[in-house]
């Protein structure tokens, strides 16, 4: 299992920190940045430094925690970090626990509190993406021709979360159980996040192609593609799921193609306040991302981040818990 | 109605020559480029200096006559313009019509004929375009709601054409007759021809936005878009379209949420000697068209420059002789 870490502590008692990769500067360059303190850590998540729904929540948990190192007030923290991302539920998921845990401890031991609190968080996102990849496992062995041709999108390795992946989890356990896999990697424009997965990919060893995303259609018509398996960066309560803008183009093919559609998320990504798609809000990000020779000129660009997949087209939800059909959540333990 | 042109003659009866308006340069440059033999018309199709079904088989048929103006025998321009790309039906249309003319000449005026012929496809390519823009316009009209929103992909305006455009041409009638129309122009991807769209339509004073490929479904989804409307590389007899890779997606999602999806495209785009579109040849182009991010690194690259959108998914096919059902091509004049 790939045991790589996108976030870890760093620094000392007299003065934490905590060093992230900076993904901005990949593929390019693997740099590190260290946060150590409360804007830090929000800009980081701001500026997609650091992203993917499970590693945005990590962060925010120890950018809680670098608030209380700085004296800052616990409500003034995590209405900083909160309003960073608007689409990722895990980043309020993170948030709404620390502060439940924090406003229950006494103030001596707080800060402390903090700092064990988003380890836990950590620990626990790579826990449950180790168990992603389990219950994910079988779902590429049942496939019949080998390599299995797995399509992705974006980026749901382990960039995407403190260790090994969520949509990338279950290739990750193929490919150690001696599965052969190959990976269509779809570039994932306006940020290119598919760059990131090739990147990933390519230090794993694992057989890869980069497409366009314009290209999933076809290679899932010509037969291709054996199952199509993307992250979340929030499940609605319907199974309805939100996900990296041009996810329902590829639940699209798949369906009309009769091709297993999964979703790899660990539980913290399902918002069972959010009744279906519709009420997810969708983040609208700078028209800049399209690169100089868009943003050089006045073109006017939209820039949604997301969009929705409705559950109908959803083959099953994979979590640490096991998989789930979409319209079948409610059997989760929270 | 746009008058604007993508090639012309140039030069004398002694040093016949054709201008084209290089599209590698735009959006950035407005640049022209001088075509006076053979190899020149064959290197500005392959490298996409001009690019779009209708004006490849405008150039390809200058190709042939200043090939003749050089002494190169008919046969031998035909084959090597004929390699240059594989996708477009126009180009094999637009060579089988040359060669059918011109063995019927006789060889003390086969050069001025194949220079008459060769005016005549582009003058006939523009006119043909005017009546798709005159066919489309009631499509548009008929949409409820103002400005129409309009979704289209890939470049199929007059850059695509000798003039005034396929798919964007009903677009410039519309915008002629007082309509309000929004274009929602897509990215393109590996290539960029949203890009040109968007020129196109901003010198053209039609409101539009640039969104990534990713974008198309959301936006559908949202009840942004009212019809699709896209062009054709090749049409075959059964109505199954090859077009810019992607539009299937595009033709994916309007079914999905019952849009109209139109394409726009000549007669001399349909291929009634290929049945469906399994018998079209995709057009592998290279990597280093995902630029220098993806080329500078080892990365494994597919790219497809097409795909193919079952008859089943198209709402109407635009020609000069009216608008088809994609299952009625039959009762069309060749």
């Amino acid at each position: 299992m790939n045991e790589l870490r996108t976030i870890c502590e760093d620094g000392d008692a007299a003065h934490p920190s905590v060093l992230i990769l900076d993904q901005t500067r990949l593929p390019a360059q693997t740099a590190f940045v260290r946060l150590t303190n409360l804007e830090q850590a929000a800009h980081a998540i701001r500026v997609m430094q650091v992203r993917g729904a499970p590693l945005i929540g990590a962060t925010a948990a120890y950018g809680v925690a670098l608030a209380l190192s700085e004296g800052i007030a616990l409500e003034q923290a995590i209405d900083v970090l909160a309003a960073t991302r608007p689409t990722a539920v895990n980043l309020r998921w993170a948030l709404e626990r620390m502060r439940r845990v924090l406003e229950k401890s006494a103030v001596a031991t707080r800060h402390d509190r903090a700092w064990q609190e988003a380890r836990a968080i950590a620990r626990e996102d790579a826990e449950a993406n180790a168990a992603i990849g389990r219950h994910g496992l079988p779902r590429l062995q049942a496939v019949g021709r080998r390599p299995v041709q797995a399509m992705t999108h974006c980026n749901a390795g382990w960039l995407a979360t403190v260790a090994h992946g969520t949509a990338i989890a279950p290739i990750y356990a193929a490919h150690d159980a001696g599965v052969a896999v190959h990976v269509w990697v779809s570039e994932t424009r306006p940020r290119n996040q598919g760059l990131l997965t090739a990147w990933e990919l390519a230090h794993a060893g694992i057989p890869h192609t980069l497409i366009a995303d314009n290209a999933a259609g076809l290679l899932i018509m010509q037969g291709k593609v054996d199952l199509v398996i993307v992250g979340a960066d929030r499940i609605a309560a319907n199974g309805d799921t939100a996900n990296k803008v041009g996810t329902y183009l590829k639940a699209l093919a798949a369906r009309a193609h009769d091709i297993p559609f999964y979703v790899a998320a660990p539980v913290s990504t399902i918002d069972f306040a959010c009744p279906n798609g519709g009420a997810i809000p969708i983040e609208e990000r700078d028209g800049a991302e399209f690169g100089d020779k868009v943003s050089r000129g006045d073109t006017p660009v939209a820039n949604p981040a997301f969009d929705v997949t409705p559950a109908q087209l959803i083959t099953g939800i994979i979590t640490e818990q096991g998989v789930f059909p979409a319209a079948g959540l409610a059997a989760i333990k929270r």
